[in-house]
């Protein structure tokens, strides 16, 4: 995962992925990532109940991406979103479960 | 804890919860607590390490209070924090021990 656009695990920050989880839209989105697996965004959007625009969205997006919550990757028109689920386990064991188990 | 400063256990909010831990100034005061127990702010701001202004502390023990995490009780000239320790377990089980597991 070193293309520049996804932290390494060894970079992930407690505090930013705190952080990045401390809203209740990205909340929802991580929570319907980890639900539904891999996920084309817009469908993600749809099936999370996201009522927000496209762009802000987008910028939630990066900020999961940044933090190392999320992998993005192109696949023809779409972007296809999967929760980093083993990276989290293993930097920050017991977190990303406490935080799913917690409806949103 | 229904003085009005102090969220009842029932009104924790994840999001905002997660928000107020996703500060490298807060989180370093929450792990502090968690190792040294019931703290006046003072002790706990040098023990911590915390280089930052006593209005910045304040604000961050403000934040941390308003999301529920901490409890706070002034005794003489003092201000006593406590980590609200068994509400977040109630609340959100394994998600203290997750985040005092990772040093800040």
């Amino acid at each position: 995962m070193t293309d520049g656009l996804h932290p390494d695990v060894s970079e992930l920050q407690l505090a930013r992925v705190l952080a990045a989880l401390g809203d209740q839209g990205r909340l929802t989105t991580v929570q319907a990532l980890a639900r539904l697996g891999e996920s084309d965004c817009t469908r993600l959007q749809a099936d999370a109940g996201l009522d927000m625009s496209r762009s802000t969205f987008s910028h939630h997006q990066k900020v999961l991406r940044e933090a190392g919550i999320l992998h993005a990757r192109i696949h023809g028109s779409q972007r296809m979103l999967t929760l980093r689920r083993d990276d989290l386990n293993a930097r920050f064991p017991g977190l990303l479960d406490a935080v799913l188990a917690t409806p949103a």
